[in-house]
Order: C-alpha cells, then structure tokens, then sequence
C-alpha cells in the first residue's frame, strides 16, 4: 500500500475531486423551486499566514522524523485544516484559514509520535492528531492561544496491519488507516471489520475509535467501540497499553477513557479490534410502512427479539419522499409512506436464516416489502451524500446534518422537538429530513438532515439551528451526539449531559496525561 | 418487601445458617481418603474493640438517619467485617475480627448517602459501602490508619425499584437489592435482569456494578457491565448522573470508570439496567466432549457464529470427574471427558430455534449430547458451592477460587499455567479443577476452585498459592479477575495489567471525586 499517494480532499470539499460535479440537471430543478438557487464559487487556495513556529524547533522535529516528514508548505497546512462539517466547508470557502497548523509531522511509529510530543511539551507546542480529516464537530480546531504554535500530526504513515489473531479473531491496526485501506488488509485475510460510517472512505482507525463512531452495519457488527478490544496510546506522561482480555473485573475499563477522547487524552497509535470472516452473501431490501412511528416499532420489536439484520435504517416521511424522485425505487408510483432498508450480511445459510426470521417479524407488524431494488439503490449511493452536499453549497442552499440518540420510550418526542426546533430556526423555506440507522434494545440514534436557503451569514444562520437542535436534544434528556463526537461545537452541551462533576472527572484525567495541555487544546474537554 | 427481615449471614461462614450442614456422609470418605479431615471448629462469635469513632460523631450521624440505623453493637458489626473470601472466612473463623467496622450506618436515600460522606469529609471517616457483604477480594477491609474511624455503609435499606420503562425495557433499581429481591420486583413486571454469579442469593445490585460481575447466563444475558444504562452516584464532590441515551459519542464513557470502581470512587445510589422479558420456557442439557480442548473449540465456534445458548459452560476433566460421584447424571458408567452445560431461555419458538442451531453445532464438532438431567443437576445446585466450602474447611480442607479471562489463542498456555503454579504452591494432597463459564467472540473465562489439605498456617499457605496464580496469569498476558475485582488482594497485579499510567489515572479520578481519600482507602487503587 503507498501510503503516501492516497488521494487527497480538497480543503473545502468533501472526497475525490474526481468525484466532485455540478447538481445533476433534474434535480437543479427541484433545489431551484425551493430555494432558489446562487452561484456560489468557492475561494480557491486561500493563502496562509506564514508558519509561527521557530525555526530551530522545525528542524529538532526534522532531525526526528526527517526533512521530509515535517511540512509547512501552505497546500498541506490547509489540507489539515479543519474538518468537513458544512461550517468548515463555508469558512474555507470564504477563504477563512485562520485555523491552519503552523506545520504538518508525520511520524512513522509509536516512538515517533511519543518523541514529537516530548518535543512538543518541551516547546509547549499544541498538538491535533489528525486522521482522515473527516472530523464534522471541530475537533480538528485547536485552540492557538498560549502556544509557540500548532502542530498536525499527521498518522498517515501509520497503515500497517500489526498482527492478525484467527483464532481470537482480533487484529492490531495501525490508525492511519482509512476504512478501505484498513478492510483491504483484513480482506487478504480472508476477515472484515465491517465498520462503514459514511465517512468511511476517508475516515481512518484512530479517528474511528478517537470519536466512538458508528457505522452503517452497526445492528450487525456493532458500534467502533465495541469493536475495540485494545489500545495503545502515547500521551506526554508515558504510554499506556490496556485491553488484555475480552471481559475484565479488574477496575473501571479504561479503553472507555480513550474511546471518545478525540486526542485530547493522547495519540492513539494502535487499536485491536474485534474482526469476523468475510461474508460470503450479502443482501439489501426495502420495506414501506404507513408511518415514521410504526417502522420505529417495528425496529424497537426486531432490537429487543435478537433479531436485528445486519443493517437496517428507516426513513422518515420527508427523505423517503425524497428518495421517491425516483419512485420505481420503492414499490413505484404512489408509494409514499416510509422506507426502511434492511441488510443481511454473513454465510448464505445465516442470511437466509436471519432474513426469514426478519421477515416474518416485519410482516406480521404491517410491513410491506418492496424488494432488492430499494436496497441496491441505497448500498450503491451510501457514501455519496457529502458530494451533493458540495454540488447544493455551490448553488446557495446549506445543507447539514445532525444527530442524537435516545430510549425508545423518548423518540417521539425528540423526533419532534429537533424537528421544529429546526424549521423555527432556519425559517422559510428550509426541509427537515431525518432517518433513524442505529437500533439498540433499549433506544435508536435520530439522524438529521438539513437544507435550508442560504442566508447573507450562513455561518450564523446554521449556528442558530444548530443551538436550537442541541438545546431540544438535552431537554428531551437525550444525548448530544450518537456518534459524531464533541469537537469543540458539542463542549456546551456536554456539560449539561454528563454535569459539572462529570467535567471536572475529564479535566481531572486530561491533567493527568497532559499536564501541560498541549494535546488537541480547546477540544473536548469544557 | 421487608428489607429489616432479611437472613443475615454467619460471621464466619456462607449463607443461610439453617442451609449449612456436615459434609455429606459419603463425602466425607472420598475427602478422608484424599486429604485426611481434621475437625476445625470456628470461633463463635469473637469479641470485638469498642468502636473508635467519638461518641458525638455518631450522635451527629444518628439525628442524620435516625438512632434506630447508627449501629455499633458488636454483632452488627461483625457482620460486615470482611468478605467472603476463604483468607477472609479463615481470618473469622480464627477470631480475628480486627477489620470489624466501628459502626454500620444505613442511609435509605440518595440524599441520606451523600450526608453520611459529607460527615465522613468533615471527621475523616473511612466509608466502606456495604451491599451484600459477598466480596471475595478483599473489597470489604478498608486502610483503617490515618482516619478517625471507619463507618460501613450498609445500603440494606435502599432496595426500591425506582421506575419501569416497558417500552425501552430499562429498569432503575436502588443498590442494596440482593439478587433474588431484584428479580421479585422485577418479576411483578413481567421482567427478568437474568443475572445469576453464584453470589447472587446474597449479592447486590449496587456490588454487582461496583465489582463488574459476571453471572452464570452471560452468554445470553450479558455480563452485568454491559447490562448497565445509567448510573447515579454519591460522590464526596457531588452527585454523577451517568447515562443518557442507549449509545452515545459524548466523549468518554465515565459509566465505565464508575462501574468496577468497588466504592473508591463514590456510592451508586440507583442503576438502570437492561431487562427483558421474563423466559417461559428454560431448558438446560448436558454435553459430553472428549477432552477440555474439544469442548472449548467448540464454544468458540459458538460464540464466533453468534449461537451462544443462554448459558454455556465446560468442566476440565478433573471437575467432570468429580461431578461424576453421581455417575447416572451424566451418561452413565464409563463416562468421562469433559462435561458441558448449555442452557435456553426464552419463548418456546426461540428456545426451541436457538437450540437445534446449536445441537447442529455441537453435534458436528464431536459433542455427545446426554440429556437434561445434567442440566437440571447444575441449576439446582448451581447456588450451593459455598456451602459445601464451610463444610470442607470444618474438616481442615483448604478450598477457594480464582478465575481469569484470556483471549482463545492463550487458552491452552493459560489453563496449563495456572494450574501448575497452584499444583506446585499448594502440594500434596491437593486438587485443581477448572471451569469455562463466560465466552465471548474473542475469549473465555477460566475458573479454578482448588482444595489442599489445610496446613499449619493455611493463610500462608493460600497465599502461596494465589502469588503463584496470579503471577502466572500475568505472564501469560491475561486478567488477573474477570468478574471478581480488584479489592486489595489483586492490587499488585493490576498495577502490572494497567501499568504505571494507568494507575496514575485512577489515582488522578480518585483525587477528583473523593480528594479526602475517605471511599473505602486502601481498596481498588495502588
């Protein structure tokens, strides 16, 4: 694997720029009865004030990792600029790089990443671990204030595959490792991880376990942190290595501290993960059921009887009719209703075992099937949803996602409160989409999608949205994010969820493994 | 529920007094023949030191909770000095009862429980919380020097189920519930917790949390951490309120720091749990399998294949060999091999699909089924080891446990390991049999129970015994407890198994939480 010639995104779009397009003609008709549509060309390489790192440091680092591995050059300082939340997008596509790192290091091994962190407490240096740079809630926006400067670093060297355990069934990656680079390894195994956030191909190992993500297979192979089985991590007070069975008494499990700790803890420089074999069948389909309330039911009764498909997702009213621009998808003309998709991945006698058992559950519920079609059509677009939303910038219309999880017996009111929450806050016209992707026995995650006419300020009109959402969230007494992290725009909700102790318990731990604070500052951590 | 009436265990022995009797009459012979017996009797209810703690704190800690729950007379306080480990019940039964408590208080409300720990704070009080008095690592003895008195905290009166969700099948139970009270109220609802470890007549709810317990139906239940949602605890600096939604990526998850923190940390005033709904049909069976090896594999293909009954479990050859004083339990006469336990709970469809999915299983690997009267022997004696433990030290036979967890591919070196490390320290005549009772996709559990004849000082002597033991599992990379805690006996190893960081950041939470050091000082942190 050349780890050095992976494409990179550009640093105000998401992906491939190969992938990159203009709105497809039919659907410019659509966003243009809506909205209304502007041409909104984005700043192209915005140039960046010089790197305010002294010298002398800059070449200790290069003695360290060599010349070639310590970068200030402006394309790869913006390229580890912020992340790709749709406010990161609009600040670089304003031109806005007041974020960019005074220098890029790329270490090539844990003893590396410990020897720049020495260097950077001693030249109190803040420090962003930096993955695939697919963070979407800031926290790849360290704070700049009080240091001599701000560090990426980089793991984009750090790809390999450590070890493989078949009859453990667990291997040891690296976390520079992309979702596709990662399964491609395990894949010469004969083995997959089966994580696939929508960032999946971009997305790297580290950033997955760094942000507790969730991926798209959850209700099959279940959420990233519970795929981990170790870490390894180097912090400035030393290293820790913690995972050594699959089940322990022995004390709080700290793996549970770095999980979620997004490098504000240390730099997580391995992970082993839980991994299967391969499937050998796999197989998507689509059920309509008359109401939002009814397909949640019906995926709480699948949760709580064992019975969860490998994959399984339903649609609201609002994105199932969207999804209907092409109506011979779901079951054809006047489908309406709400799709859910369900998917099955494993030996063809386990999927035919298990889509039986889903079946009859679903039918018995009210569920109306409408075939293989649906489900192929949602694998083949699943990772494309942050290229539209480029193609819908480019025009004026913001769009943005959020999400949140709750216990079943408060979805209702959660889908209800973010949803006005919302439309009160983006105002006319604006559409409010939301899906529901990660089912547990005792609750489900709400994920939201959002577009809306771009006001004169859309950084403040999104901002706007988004404190109403959260505020909903934590009145409902649900979680601030299911899966997209803290960063540094979740840190006042955080408070609220875990409370003030909870706080001073985080501060407590990032004092202990960072006393001088340099990594990942102004992250996390109220 | 008349939670003053409950039975109250011997100082010194397991249990139900009026369940305790004489070893067995043909037990006797097989244990005479083997170690000799010698007759031990206990001292009977040793005197104890008046209490330490000055009379006007204790007045101050009545008009708190009332005269009635402010106890120093000796009786109470024995018994809740200690656990129920055999150095613990060879320490009563010797008469030393120096780790008696000086008075046992008994708040019945969150509120009551933080006041006690602010009267702690303010006369440096050690606080031990109390819930079933079943601990087996020393979890019970708290560092007695440098505080002014050490007060139990017996949250015998804390024994509501607080609330019911039906429809998120979520449950939130005050700590001082013992197991079988839990699922009585549990019960009333149609619900089941399904947590069983071979404590649970006497064991609490607060403990299993606070010792991250294991129960017999692990594999269909899961262990008691990952039954888990939500956590209130009364902390010296206030109250944490943990658990919001069924999954989140709100930072570190300070559940997990909470759970297994054996009361050093704070008092889990309530905990919400998973539940489900209560089985209508159970069935357990035995399995016969050529050698400790084979049956293993087997469980591994089990649980690799996502086809764990509800309970599994494996005996070595020396533990089969022992159940088989009953030779028509399992199969006859010239049984051997290794015995295998699977059991199913559920409804009768689910019960009867999980199970020929697993005969198919078994039957293909070699397995030799041998019917349901293995399996209804192990369920109803399942609770009755303890027991059988008093009446082997009234003869003068060393018995205890010990148990580890290890990934599959250690398993075999583990096994071999330990058991000679025990072999070797306790000598002739002694015995190592062991058991699999929890697995998982990466791993199992390895469980030992060892009887030697008692020698001169049998404290010493089991010292030996668990030094060799658990430096063996340390070595082999392994846990040194996989469901019972650190407490002080298992302090040495874990500084080994987390290492020096991740002792410092215990300390560090530890600091935060209780900065007086008053929460059972001495237990859990090195």
């Amino acid at each position: 694997m050349a780890s050095n010639q992976q494409t990179e995104m550009h640093p105000s779009r998401w992906g491939d720029p190969a992938r990159a397009q203009d709105l497809p003609e039919e659907a410019r008709g659509l966003v243009e009865l809506v909205f209304g549509t502007t041409d909104r060309p984005a700043v192209v390489d915005p140039p960046l004030a010089p790197s305010a790192i002294d010298p002398a440091v800059l070449a200790g680092l290069a003695d360290l990792l060599g010349p070639d591995h310590v970068r200030t050059d402006d394309q790869t300082r913006r390229l580890r600029t912020r992340g790709k939340s749709t406010p990161d997008l609009l600040r670089m596509r304003s031109g806005d790089v007041s974020d960019a790192p005074d220098a890029v290091v790329r270490p090539s091994t844990h003893d590396e990443v410990a020897a720049v962190l020495a260097l950077a407490v001693e030249h109190h240096l803040a420090v962003v671990p930096f993955g695939g740079g697919t963070a979407v809630t800031g926290g790849l926006v360290a704070r700049r204030e009080g240091f001599a400067g701000v560090l990426s670093l980089d793991l984009v060297r750090m790809k390999r595959l450590v070890a493989v355990d078949h009859t453990s069934m667990t291997a040891t990656l690296e976390p520079g490792l992309r979702g596709p680079e990662a399964e491609a390894l395990l894949a010469a195994e004969g083995l997959v991880l089966g994580h696939y956030p929508q960032s999946w191909e971009y997305a790297s190992i580290g950033g997955f376990a760094a942000t507790r993500s969730s991926g798209q297979s959850s209700a099959g192979y279940g959420r990233f942190d519970a795929l981990v089985v170790g870490l390894t991590v180097a912090t400035p007070r030393g290293r820790l290595d913690l995972g050594t069975a699959p089940a322990t008494a022995a004390g709080p499990d700290l793996r549970q501290l770095i999980l979620g700790s997004e490098g504000a803890f240390g730099v997580i420089t391995a992970v082993t993960v839980r991994v299967r074999a391969r499937p050998t069948t796999t197989l998507y389909e689509g059920w309509r059921w008359p109401s939002f309330t009814e397909g949640a039911a019906a995926m709480r009764t699948l949760a709580q009887s064992s019975l969860l498909p490998t994959v399984i997702r339903l649609s609201d009213e609002g994105e199932t009719a969207l999804n209907l621009a092409d109506p011979g998808a779901i079951g054809g003309e006047g489908a309406a209703g709400c799709l859910m998709i369900t998917g099955f991945e494993g030996t063809a006698a386990a999927v035919a075992a298990k889509r039986a058992a889903v079946t009859a559950v679903l039918t018995e519920l009210g569920g109306d099937p409408v075939g293989e079609a649906a489900g192929e059509k949602w694998v083949h677009g699943r990772f494309d949803a942050p290229y539209l939303r480029d193609s819908m910038l480019d025009v004026g219309v913001l769009v943005e996602t959020l999400e949140t999880a709750t216990f079943w017996s408060g979805v209702d009111r959660l889908y209800a409160d973010v949803k006005s929450a919302l439309t009160a806050a983006l105002g006319d016209p604006s559409i409010v989409l939301c899906h529901i992707s990660h089912v547990y026995e005792t609750g489900c995650s709400l994920y939201f999608t959002v577009a809306a006419k771009e006001a004169d300020d859309p950084l403040a009109q999104w901002h706007r949205a988004k404190v109403a959402a959260s505020d909903a969230m934590i009145a409902a007494g649900a979680t601030i994010t299911h899966h997209h992290a803290i960063g540094t725009d979740h840190k006042p909700w955080l408070a609220q969820e875990i409370g003030p102790l909870g706080v001073s318990v985080l501060r407590a731990v990032k004092a202990d493994l960072d006393p001088t604070g340099i990594l990942n500052p102004g992250v996390l951590v109220p």
